[in-house]
């Protein structure tokens, strides 16, 4: 099968075997979403090799273990636990220590015409979600966590750090909680995706102006977007980290404790809910994507994908 | 007066004006203790200037507010707020951007005779709780805030780093609602203080080999402090910040999003619930103290409060 590789610090489209399926479910993709993370690897930045993508909607071939699900269109939750330690059996595989993650650490990912996961890790996509909306799940899930790991209310002050794919997803999701959000970035044709969705977009260059904020996200994966979120944060407030950046930024800490500030690192989100927003419409993700292109063109659309003022750039598999 | 005071670069036994009383009660201090913070001011971190110390016990001379405190015995919370602020208001004068800090900030402090603070700062100390107690209500109170802030349970695991006066406090704090609190330190002495109230203490060099705890108090103020902390702390686990350390140490923002990690900066408490512990005994901060001065011989009590192995030194006024 054809598959998007990333061996020896380079990225190749790469004719690979078709993945055993003696213990997994086996999806046929139909079509992937290109992550930043994606990018980082590409970079070389995260030691990742083997086929990569995380983000992905497809079809269930095979599953011996939940025949139920075959034929079924899913979205797969990423992480694979050892299903044996504290942490899998509580429930919590995401951060079991010997986990791999789709595409990202130790197992082969989704910009392939076929990967594998387990028939735990598949979730069912309702009908009315579409293709192109099914594989926004896994970020939009990672950005609606949030509202799982912090209080927002309808009048709770947020400001979400970066106009990049995940800022965009984590205003929109908060955005159903309060109606006080501002989006503070650089671009304002990004910015403008959110406003459709009453979302205040605010240059980064007016941010002082703003007082302070009951809830910052730090969504910008930039050196500088720490000491800003500390710059917005009221005292006792919150600052929710949500780009795994991957330098050693210098921090204030006392800033921290004379202010009594929370912070709140945050990495994955459940599927259900994320799915249930794209089906109600609550969420329209139409404008975040820039542009499709067929996985033989891969290294194009990685490219595209890497290019300045690119929102999301889709793979499918047909 | 006689007072100790930080002024151009220098701690001098000063005789200085006594306060003005108009707006503010005037206690007559009996004791004071000697705090790290204090330390940090001489060296000429802070930035204050005036008489310092924020630590004491006192009895109320005049309080043309409140003549019902005159001849109490009383504490006082350390942060005076501007009263006006939508802070202040709604009772959070601790994080008023105005505020006046008792000794540490645009306020005289308490290694003197004499200090003024307005009446609703003071508390009046239970008859059953001696002076020399009543000086720990301050720095107690900081440390048994955290519970407030984070959820200790019986069965919690929880790491404190660092074996000074803070850290101290801190571990047999939060002993009183776990009972797997460890204390990392470097002074097998230190730690045995803690040890004699039912804290397990295990050397820093060792602390590698204790597997993940639930919540990880920072209180070493030192600049590995933070990373050990990570390296304890259980995925979704807690990091409580503790020390105003102030220098600008590196971290690793990319671990804290992985393993969604909560810091919580910890500064303050409240003074009522520290008294009750001091009184109903169930903290016994006598092997604490290490040495006693008149004020007059304040410079000596500094310095002694500065070596190597010393915990808290105090200050007796008559």
């Amino acid at each position: 099968m054809k598959a998007l590789r990333f061996i020896s610090g380079e990225l190749k489209l790469a004719d690979h075997q078709e993945p055993n399926t003696a213990s997994e479910a086996k999806v046929r993709v139909l079509k992937s979403g290109i992550c930043n993370t994606d990018l980082e690897i590409v970079r070389g930045y995260a030691g990742f090799e083997g086929t990569i993508g995380h983000e992905f909607v497809g079809v269930v071939e095979e599953s011996a273990d939940s025949p139920e699900l075959i034929g079924k269109r899913v979205v797969g939750e990423i992480n694979v636990g050892c299903g044996a330690c504290e942490l899998c059996v509580s429930g919590d595989a995401r951060h079991c220590p010997e986990r791999t993650v789709l595409g990202i650490k130790g197992r082969d990912g989704a910009h392939a015409e076929f990967l594998t996961l387990p028939a735990r890790n598949l979730i069912e996509v309702p009908e009315t979600v579409i293709d192109e909306q099914a594989v926004f799940a896994e970020p939009l899930a990672a950005a609606f966590g949030i509202t799982e790991q912090v209080d927002v209310f309808a009048d709770t002050r947020v400001a979400v750090i970066g106009d990049g794919k995940l800022g965009i997803l984590c205003a929109l999701s908060l955005g159903l909680r309060s109606r006080n959000v501002m989006l503070i970035g650089r671009h304002r044709a990004k910015m403008a995706i959110a406003e459709k969705q009453n979302i205040e977009g605010v240059l980064a260059s007016d941010a002082a102006k703003l007082g302070f904020f009951d809830v910052v996200v730090e969504a910008s994966g930039s050196e500088s977007g720490f000491a800003t979120a500390l710059d917005l944060v009221r005292p006792r407030g919150k600052i929710v980290l949500k780009s795994t950046f991957h330098g050693k930024p210098q921090w204030e800490a006392w800033r921290v404790v004379v202010d009594e500030i929370t912070i709140v690192g945050s990495r994955c989100g459940r599927f259900k809910p994320a799915l249930q927003l794209l089906a109600n419409k609550r969420i329209d993700i139409s404008d975040m994507i820039s542009d499709e292109f067929a996985l033989a063109d891969g290294l194009r659309a990685f490219e595209a994908a890497g290019s300045k003022g690119v929102m999301k750039v889709l793979l499918t598999m047909k």
